[in-house]
C-alpha cells in the first residue's frame, strides 16, 4: 500500500471566511456551546462528577432494559470539553476555560489511585468496574474524555487533563491486552480507538497506537469476550438485550466484515478507527475491509441525506435498501461520524467520492441536527414527517448535541489537505489558510458564497514563486465545471474527482472555478422500495425538502411533481437566506368527497412546489415535510 | 328511532353450500379448532385452570410493562369453547364435547363460593381481585367465558357452564353499579358488554342488559374510576403505562366520543356493544354516537383491507389518514370485531354501506389472519412486506387465532336477515336457509361461485305462495348489476344498497342476479400520504396484492402499473384456485448500476404484474408483497 501523501490541514490553521460557515460557526461558538454547558448542569451531568458523593440527579431515566444513560455521562462531558476547546482555538475565553478547569478538578478528585477514572463506577459501584464492557461504556467514556483532553491541550497548552488521561490510559493498557493476566476485552461502544490514534499523533507515543490496534483486532474473536464476561458476571450471555453481537459489530473479526451492521454510531467510529490504523500502520488488509464496508454503506444503506441507520430499536442498520423515510432514525451522531470516516478514507485514497460523502453528510444529515438558532436539536433525522417531529432543547441521551457542535466548531479541518508538494482543496465555502509547501508558506484564500453558489475564487499567494500541484475537487454533482487562471480558461480534466493544476504559482495568481448548480432530480435505486415513484431534489451539495411552512394548504405529501416540470432556482429568497427551488406541480385533491377509497383517481390541480434545503427544516411552525416527492402520474 | 325490522338469521339456521365457504369452514372445523385445543394445552393455558394449584407454565412471558398475557388466558379458553361450540352446531363431536366438559370441570372447581371466577386471581393472588380493572382483564375474561357458555348451551343444550357463569354474573352485578357500596367500575378491555346482550337475548333476563348498559354508560365519567382505583392500589394514576385513557376509550363518556381512538379491538367491541344497546334500548343517542364513530373510522382510519389500527405500541388508532403499509398493525381481531360492529350497525339501519364493510372486513382483513391450511396465523396484517412477515403457528397472545376461527365457524350468521314480511340477503357465496316469513317457511337457496364470480342464482321456495319482500344487497362495488326473475329481466333499483323485489313468491321461483366483477383500481384519499401515487386493485369484494411468489425476480415494489394498463381477470388459475389479475406493467431497474442515487430515473422495462387476493398472501415461500402499487410515471 502506497501511503497517501496528503494530510488534512488542522482546523486551527484554516480561517473560515465565507458567509455560510461564519454564520454557523458564530452560532455554535456563541450560543450552542455555552448553552450546552448550562444544559449539562441542569441535567445533573456536571454534578455527577463530584465524587466521592456525587449529587444524585432528580431522576435517572432508565430504558426498558433498565439501562441508564448516566452510565455514559462522562462521555457527554468529554465531548463538551472537546467542542468548547475547539471554540477556544478560535478565540480564548476565560469563562469557558474556568468551566473546563472546574470539570478537570472534579475528574482529578474522581480518579482512583491506580489511574482508573469513571465517575459512575467510582461514585456508585467501584467494585464492579470492567465487568461489563459490552454495555457499560467505560472505554467509550475514556475515549471521549481523552478527545476532550487532547483538544483542551491543543487549544490552551494546559496539560493537567491530558496527564490525568495518560495515567488512565496506562491503567487501561495494563488491564487489557494479550499479555499474561490481562483481560482480552475491547469496547462495547467503539470510540477510544479514534482518540488513541489522535493521542499518538500528538505525542508520538507508540503504545497508544498499539492499544488502538489491539482493540480493533481483538474485536469479534473467539472465544467471544462479551460471552465470557457475561458468564463471569453470572449473566446468561444468550440473554443479551440487543439479541446479537452484530449490534456492536463484534459478531466477527473486523477484517472479515463486509456488511455494515448494528448500531450506526458504533459502526462509524469503528470504521473511522480502522481507516486511521490502515493509514498509520500501512495495513492493506484493514484498508480493504474499510473499502468493502464503504461500498456496502454507500450503495445500499445510506439515505440521500447521508443519514445512516433506519431503525430505532438498534439505532442502526437493517438490510440493504431498507430506507423508510418517516420512521428513519438516521441519528445525527451517525452522519457526523460518517464525516469522520469519509475524511479518513479520503486520506487513504484521494478519491473525490469520499469527499462527496463528507460534503453530503456535512451539509445534510449532520447539519440538520442543529437548529437555526443553535440551541435546539434533532437526534433522529427523518426524511418525512406529518408534523410530529419538533426539535428538542435537550435529550435524555445528549450525544448528538455535542457531536454536531464539535463538528461545526472544527469544520475548517475538512476543507483542505497538504502534501510536501501540493495542496488539495476538498470543500468550498470561504477560507484562508497558509500551508507550507516545498518549504514555502503559501497563502490560499478561497472566496465564495458556497453552498448557495458554485462561483469560486481561489487566490494563491506563495511567499516566493513555487511550483506545486493544486488539486481542486470537482464534486460528483458538478457536471460541467469550468475554470480560469488569471482570467485565462484552462482545461479541467478531473481524475477521481480532483482537477490537478501543476504550475509555478506566483503572488496574485487567481483560479476561478465555476461549478454550475442547476437544480437536479435524484432517483433512488429501485430496490429502495419506499422511494419507488418518487424523486428528490438536489442543488449543489444540498438535498432539498418540501416543508409545509413554504407550501401551506395541507400535508405536503399531496404535492406531486411532473417528471418534466422545470425547476427554478430562487437565490437567497427563502427562509434564512436560503436558495429555494420552485416548480410547477400538482396538488392532489379527493375526486370523491370524503371517501377514503375511490375508483376515481384524485384530481390533480396546478400548484407550485417550493423546496428548502433539508438541513433547515423544522425551524418554523411544525408541519409536514418530505424529501422524496411523488412524481406525477400521467 | 324506528326499530329496524330485520334481524340476522342465526348461523345455525344457514347451511353454507358454496365452494368458497365450505372449504374455509371445513378447514376451520377439522383442522383449526382441534389444533387450537392442542396449542392451548401446549402453551400451559389449559393447565392454568387447574386450581387450587395450577400447573405453572414453563415461562410466563412478560412485556416491558411487566405485564403477562397469562392474566387473560381465561379469555382464550372461553373463545376456544365458543369456536368449538359453533363447530358442534355444524356437527356434534363427542371428543370435542368431552374436552369442553373437562374445561368446565376445571372452571367449576376454580370458582369461588361467592361466584367469582378468574383462574389467574384465584390461583395466584385472590386477595387482589377487582383492584385493577384498567389493566387486568377480569371483566374481559368473564365476557369471553360467557360467550363460550352461551355458545355451548346453544349447541348442546348443556347448561352447567352457563349456570356457573350466571352465578359469576350475579357476583359481578352485585359488585359493580351505582348502588350503595358498589364499585363504579367498568372493564379496561371491553367485551363483557357484548356477551351480556347475547345472554339477555338468550334468557330474556333484563338484569344482564342493564349491566351491559351500565358498563357502557359509566365508562369515561368523572371522577375517573381508573384513577380512583389506581390511587386505592397505591399506584400513581399518572404513571399509567399506556399514557392516556384514550387507550381504552375511557377518556370521555362514550356518548360524547366522535373520534375512534386507542386500542382497536377494545374500540370495536365497545362500538359493537353500543350498537347492540342502541337497538335493544331504542336509544337514539347511542345510535348517533355509533354513527359518528363509524364515519370517523370509515372515512379516515380504515385500511383498504378493512384493517384497523396502524400502530403497534397501542395496538390501535393514531390520527386521520395515518395508514402506513409496511408497519400496519391491523390486528386480525380488530377486523373480526369490525364485522361484529358493522353487522350491528346494519341492523340499526339497513344500509348497504354497512354490509359493504362486513364484506370488506370478512374477505380481507379478517380472513387474512388464517392460513390456507388452517393452522397458521397473522396477528398483524401489514399491507406491504419485504418478506419479513411469516405466519406463525401460535402467538404469545393467541387472541386472534380464536377470533378468526369463531368468525368462520359462524359465518353463515352474516348472510341474511329476516323480518315478519321479508328477507334481506347481505352476502353471497352459496347458502340454504328456511326462515319463517308471514308465518310460512320459505326455503331460500343461493347458489354461486362467489367471491370468484358475481353470477348468483337464488331459488325461493315458500311452502305456499306468499307475498313478501326479498331484499338483495347490491354491493357498493357492483356498478351495473342486473337481474331476472324466472328468466325475465327486472329493473333493479337499489336504494341504500338493497334492491327490493316485492311479489308473491311461488315454489320454483328463481332470481338470477348478475354482479359483474371487473378488476378495478382503487385510489386512496390524497391525505393518506403513504398511498399517494399508488393504486390498489379490487375485484368484487376482494382486495388484491402483488406477491413475490407470483412475480419472481426481485422485490415486487419494483413493479409499477400504468394508469391505463388493462387488467385481465384469470379465473381460478392462480394459487389455491384463486382468480388472479394480470396487467402489463413496468419493472424498474437501475439506470446507473449499483448507484444508490442517480440523476437518471430507473429504466422501466415491460413486465407482467400478477395480483392475488390479499387474504391468500404468505401461504407460500416468504417474499415481498404489497397492496398499494406505484403507478407508472409518464
Amino acid at each position: 500500500m502506497t501511503r497517501q501523501p496528503y494530510a488534512p490541514l488542522p482546523f486551527t490553521e484554516v480561517a473560515m471566511t465565507g458567509p455560510f460557515w461564519r454564520e454557523r460557526l458564530e452560532t455554535v461558538l456563541t450560543r450552542t456551546i455555552p448553552s450546552q454547558h448550562a444544559k449539562l448542569k441542569e441535567a445533573g451531568i456536571l454534578d455527577s462528577l463530584k465524587l466521592p458523593k456525587p449529587v444524585p440527579p432528580l431522576s435517572i431515566p432508565r430504558n426498558k432494559h433498565n439501562f441508564t444513560t448516566q452510565i455514559f455521562w462522562d462521555s457527554d462531558v468529554g465531548k463538551w470539553i472537546e467542542a468548547a476547546s475547539y471554540a477556544l482555538s478560535h478565540r480564548r475565553d476565560a469563562d469557558i476555560e474556568a468551566k473546563i478547569d472546574a470539570i478537570v478538578d472534579d475528574l482529578a478528585r474522581a480518579q482512583s489511585p491506580d489511574g482508573y477514572l469513571n465517575c459512575w463506577y467510582n461514585g456508585r459501584e467501584p467494585e464492579r468496574r470492567w465487568t461489563n464492557l459490552r454495555d457499560n461504556h467505560e472505554l467509550y467514556n475514556a475515549g471521549h474524555l481523552l478527545e476532550g483532553a487532547i483538544a483542551y491541550f491543543r487549544a490552551t497548552g494546559r496539560r493537567r487533563f491530558l496527564d490525568l488521561m495518560e495515567r488512565y490510559l496506562d491503567h487501561i493498557a495494563a488491564t487489557f491486552g494479550r499479555g499474561h493476566g490481562q483481560k482480552r476485552g475491547y469496547p462495547g461502544h467503539q470510540e477510544i480507538e479514534l482518540a488513541l490514534v489522535k493521542l499518538y499523533r500528538l505525542t508520538g507515543d507508540r503504545r497508544r497506537l498499539d492499544l488502538a490496534a489491539y482493540f480493533i483486532d481483538e474485536r469479534g474473536r473467539q472465544p467471544h469476550y462479551f460471552t465470557q464476561e457475561a458468564v463471569a458476571r453470572g449473566d446468561d450471555p444468550a440473554a443479551f438485550w440487543a439479541g446479537t453481537y452484530e449490534y456492536n459489530q463484534s459478531h466477527m473479526p473486523v477484517r472479515e466484515q463486509t456488511k455494515m451492521v448494528g448500531h450506526a454510531v458504533r459502526a462509524m467510529y469503528m470504521a473511522s478507527a480502522m481507516a486511521d490504523l490502515a493509514l498509520e500502520l500501512d495495513d492493506a488488509g484493514l484498508k480493504r475491509a474499510c473499502e468493502a464496508l464503504w461500498r456496502d454503506v454507500t450503495t445500499a444503506q445510506m439515505y440521500v441525506t447521508a443519514g445512516l441507520g433506519p431503525k430505532e430499536s438498534n439505532e442502526g442498520f437493517t438490510e440493504p435498501y431498507d430506507l423508510p423515510n418517516e420512521t428513519a432514525y438516521a441519528e445525527t451522531c451517525a452522519s457526523v461520524a460518517l464525516v469522520f470516516w469519509a475524511q479518513r478514507m479520503l486520506h487513504l485514497d484521494l478519491d473525490g467520492a469520499y469527499a462527496d460523502t463528507i460534503e453530503r453528510a456535512l451539509y445534510n444529515g449532520a447539519l440538520s441536527g442543529l437548529s437555526r438558532e443553535g440551541t435546539h436539536y434533532f437526534y433522529a433525522n427523518p426524511l418525512e414527517s406529518r408534523g410530529q417531529h419538533p426539535r428538542w432543547a435537550w435529550h435524555v441521551c445528549p450525544c448528538c448535541t455535542m457531536n454536531v457542535s464539535r463538528l461545526v466548531a472544527s469544520v475548517g479541518g475538512y476543507f483542505l489537505s497538504r502534501s510536501d508538494d501540493g495542496v488539495a482543496i476538498h470543500l468550498y465555502g470561504g477560507f484562508s489558510a497558509s500551508p507550507t509547501i516545498q518549504g514555502k508558506r503559501v497563502t490560499i484564500e478561497e472566496t465564495s458564497d458556497y453552498p448557495w453558489s458554485g462561483d469560486i475564487r481561489i487566490a494563491v499567494d506563495p511567499e516566493t514563486p513555487t511550483t506545486f500541484e493544486l488539486k481542486l475537487r470537482v464534486p460528483g454533482w458538478a457536471k460541467s465545471a469550468i475554470a480560469t487562471i488569471n482570467g485565462r480558461p484552462i482545461a479541467l480534466a478531473p481524475a477521481r474527482g480532483y482537477a490537478t493544476i501543476a504550475r509555478e504559482w506566483r503572488a496574485g495568481d487567481v483560479v476561478a472555478l465555476d461549478l454550475p448548480m442547476p437544480a437536479e432530480r435524484l432517483y433512488a435505486h429501485p430496490d429502495v422500495r419506499t422511494d419507488v415513484g418518487r424523486v428528490a431534489l438536489r442543488r449543489g451539495p444540498l438535498i432539498y425538502c418540501v416543508e409545509e411552512a413554504d407550501n401551506p394548504g395541507g400535508p405536503v405529501q399531496r404535492l406531486t411533481l411532473p417528471r418534466e416540470a422545470p425547476i427554478t432556482v430562487e437565490r437567497a429568497s427563502g427562509f434564512a437566506g436560503a436558495t429555494t427551488l420552485k416548480a410547477p406541480a400538482k396538488a392532489l385533491a379527493s375526486a370523491d368527497g370524503d371517501a377514503l377509497y375511490s375508483t376515481r383517481p384524485p384530481a390533480a390541480r396546478d400548484a407550485t412546489l417550493t423546496a428548502l434545503p433539508y438541513f433547515l427544516w423544522a425551524n418554523r411552525q411544525p408541519g409536514s415535510m418530505e424529501v422524496w416527492i411523488a412524481e406525477s402520474v400521467a
